[in-house]
């Protein structure tokens, strides 16, 4: 491990992670609310222990190993979450540190899980705006990934194009990670520009909603990460008007989808870009899962736009793993509920804001399996999986098999022992589990609208239990997973 | 496609069924029972269009490809249940032909989903003795399949070892067929008379329970095949003696090894037997899940002792999928349930009469996804995954991986087919498609005790997607699945 080298990229994520913080600040100055010091207290501690870890930089011969890599991303995250919990433990309005470390560290993951609701007498409403602002930040800072951005605009010579790759394989979604350009450096800052411009569109189109700038920045940050954080206990619902949740809909599946898609079409290769595999098989699950959804819940609607307008709003909320609602869809038949669920594992495309398994990942799991029935029938004449049209190898096919084993493994042990630990029914502990570790938010049974939509309830071991698999879905188990594997620490 | 070949083998295997019916038949006769031309009629016709098939015997250059082995597979046990089925519709008992269909299709797959129950207002009491142990021999004849046994007592040339092989792959349960001595036809007599030993074994411990020759001879053939029909409404809940439940529970747990073992065991190679990877593994789940669950129910039981009988029971029958019962488990805590839900997908071990994923199954692909989570960390080191001590080929790899993906494809489309199908809730349809896919047979909701245990409400588009669930769990999709793929077809 090298030691130096860790601690001063620490150092520099705490110091983005202070900078950033200001913008909540300045809110809470603007607004004249009394707890501007639960912000400036973080920002202080942030930039002055941040500015003290860069203080020995690293030298020429300092040299980032793939485990390094690992660590750092694990460490990373939990780091950004101790320091973004301080805001909602210092204004009183979560005073438990569990507590606090969960709702951050559904924020930075851009779950949007809270434990925040009539079950413990705190409404999101009840927040300051700063703090709530801070809240959604959250899930915008989540969505690229910081670790990416740090690398990306350092100078330091230690990291060689395929070390960031790396690091970058670690926090952006999806099976493969793909550079637009040819350095990654570009790679990235292109992809900070695609989402910091994403982000100002969604913003103007609420304000033409009738919106104030502050809801519509603090709902668009919550969009832009898929996260889901809304400062009303209603979410999307507390705004009664068509247009904004069309809105909405359209910007939550608009971030479920691979940037690279976007920077294709600014490049001028539109074609190209809609010609995605990936994206096509998306539109067909969001087409059809609306379509039978809409069916199914139309008898209970006031009228056929209405149900179509619920169905789409609440099939793009699940699918791209934002978790916002509108409508008490845990009284929609119970086939429309399972559907929801099932969008949940899915998630949206690689490459984007989403958790979830990915499009891409379970069109390679469906092509590979398919391969493996033609090769039980003609073993001479197996071809390679392709995606995209073009082949994919064998490493990368055997590590999503890998991924969704793993994944599985994971999500049944975390459900029984969910049901230990906090006594809830299948149903909520399945939801739960299913939510977090695929970044959500919402669920069904305690955690859905009708239950109270809330994880303030839930046992403090039970809260650990869904942070860390909060951690495990959004890095995408295997950098958390390896720093478990006793090899990952011996001399050798 | 060599048709001529196919239709003598099918031949066959009609005409062992009907000599297997003599023994339901003579039942009937003993008793005096109104019902023995519903078992005669269906001998007569088996025997006179088996012997039909038979006339053309299969020459000198008639060759048995992959396809057509798996073509035979899959059409023999479809031939089986279409004339398996004829005693219960003929008595009058299962009137409904699509009935008559599941119940005789959860027969020989070794599920024991029943269409009986107070639902339909029929019970398994109210079948004659006959037909009740007809029942139950089709678990008999479905548990160790009939297929390897044709095949193995056919003097023809045409099957070489590998052809042989390739059937008997199909139909043993397991992601590898492993031969006990060097042949084919040896490997397969011994397993049948292993078989044919733990049966006649049971029925006597059975006898020394005071149960009754006809009781004993039924509920051994269901729990050899680890099937579960009884017939009684009450399975195993209506003989009240704790000596008869833990006799059954052991001989759960016996059916439930790989046979291998005992063929080791008999040629004195104890050490060798209890070295097992797998049966190790299995012992942990079982010990485990026992204690987790008697600690769980204990408040509500009688007394200890009673707690670690019940659970015991319980955890035998789901995983060794035989699906007997003596309790309300689904009264019990939502703990022990899950935990019984996961039983049901992991099963017992490869190579015996077991449903589920299977042991050997899992730890292949937890092994080998631990491989990948040491490739990222060091891509230079991959070690062959390696289960009892050999190394695992990676054709076997891929194909454990590709079976888990493509099971768990069947089991969410199954899952969510059947709630537009039955518009059942999630709970119901989750695990009547796991208990029929893992072929089990009982579930939560209205498949579990409270809800009635029966099958019969469904409706009739889902009892036959739930019976093609149940072939393909006990063929293990591939042999059912390839039948599908157009290139199956392709003259190339």
């Amino acid at each position: 491990m090298n030691l130096r080298l860790i601690l001063y990229i620490i150092g520099q994520i705490m110091r983005v992670e202070g900078l950033l913080m200001l913008l909540p600040f300045a809110c809470s100055l603007i607004y004249r609310e009394d707890s501007w010091y639960a912000l400036l207290i973080p920002i202080a501690l942030l930039l002055i222990i941040g500015s003290l870890l860069t203080l020995r930089r690293p030298v020429q011969r300092d040299r980032m190993g793939v485990r390094d890599g690992l660590f750092v991303v694990g460490a990373s995250w939990v780091v950004l979450s101790l320091f973004g919990m301080l805001p909602f433990i210092l204004c009183g309005a979560i005073p438990h540190p569990v507590d606090a470390f969960f709702e951050t560290v559904s924020g930075f993951t851009t779950t949007g899980a809270t434990v925040l609701g009539e079950v413990v007498g705190t409404l999101p409403e009840d927040l300051d705006r700063g703090i709530a602002l801070w809240r959604s930040l959250t899930h915008w800072i989540g969505g690229m990934g910081v670790l990416v951005f740090v690398l990306a605009v350092m100078p330091q010579q230690q990291f060689k194009s395929a070390r960031l790759m790396h690091a970058m394989r670690a926090e952006v979604p999806g099976p493969t990670a793909t550079k637009v350009v040819a350095t990654i450096r570009r790679s990235a800052a292109i992809m900070y520009a695609i989402y910091v411009g994403l982000t100002l569109l969604e913003i103007v189109f609420l304000l033409f909603g009738g919106m104030s700038l502050f809801d519509a920045v603090l709902h668009t940050f919550s969009t832009a990460g898929t996260g889901g954080f809304s400062n009303m206990n209603a979410s999307i619902g507390a705004f009664d008007s068509s247009y904004i949740h069309w809105v909405i809909t359209v910007f939550m599946l608009i971030f479920a989808v691979n940037f690279n898609l976007y920077y294709l079409i600014l490049i001028g290769h539109v074609s190209q870009a809609l010609m995605s595999e990936e994206l096509r098989w998306f539109g067909i699950v969001v087409g059809a899962s609306t379509a039978i959804i809409t069916l199914n819940i139309l008898p209970q609607s006031e009228s056929f736009s209405i149900a179509l307008r619920d169905a789409s709003f609440t099939v793009a909320s699940f699918i791209s793993t934002t978790g916002f609602t509108t409508v008490t869809y845990d009284a929609w038949p119970q086939l429309s509920q399972a559907i929801l669920v099932l969008l949940m594992f899915i998630g949206g495309c690689a490459g984007s804001t989403c958790g979830g398994l990915k499009i891409s990942r379970l069109i390679i799991l469906i092509k590979s399996s398919f391969r493996e029935l033609r090769f039980t029938l003609r073993p001479r004449e197996v071809r390679a999986v392709r995606v995209e049209g073009k082949p994919v190898d064998d490493d990368t096919v055997r590590g999503v098999q890998a991924y969704f084993s793993i994944f599985m493994v994971i999500f049944t042990l975390s459900t029984v022992l969910l049901m230990l630990l906090n006594k809830s029914d299948l149903i909520t502990s399945f939801t739960a589990v299913a939510s977090c570790l695929n970044n959500v938010g919402p669920g069904l049974g305690e955690i859905g609208i009708l239950g109270g939509g809330s994880f303030g309830g839930f046992t403090v071991a039970s809260k650990l239990l869904l942070s860390f698999d909060m951690l495990l879905g959004r890095l995408e188990l295997f950098p958390i997973l390896i720093l478990f594997l006793p090899s990952a620490w011996s001399k050798k």
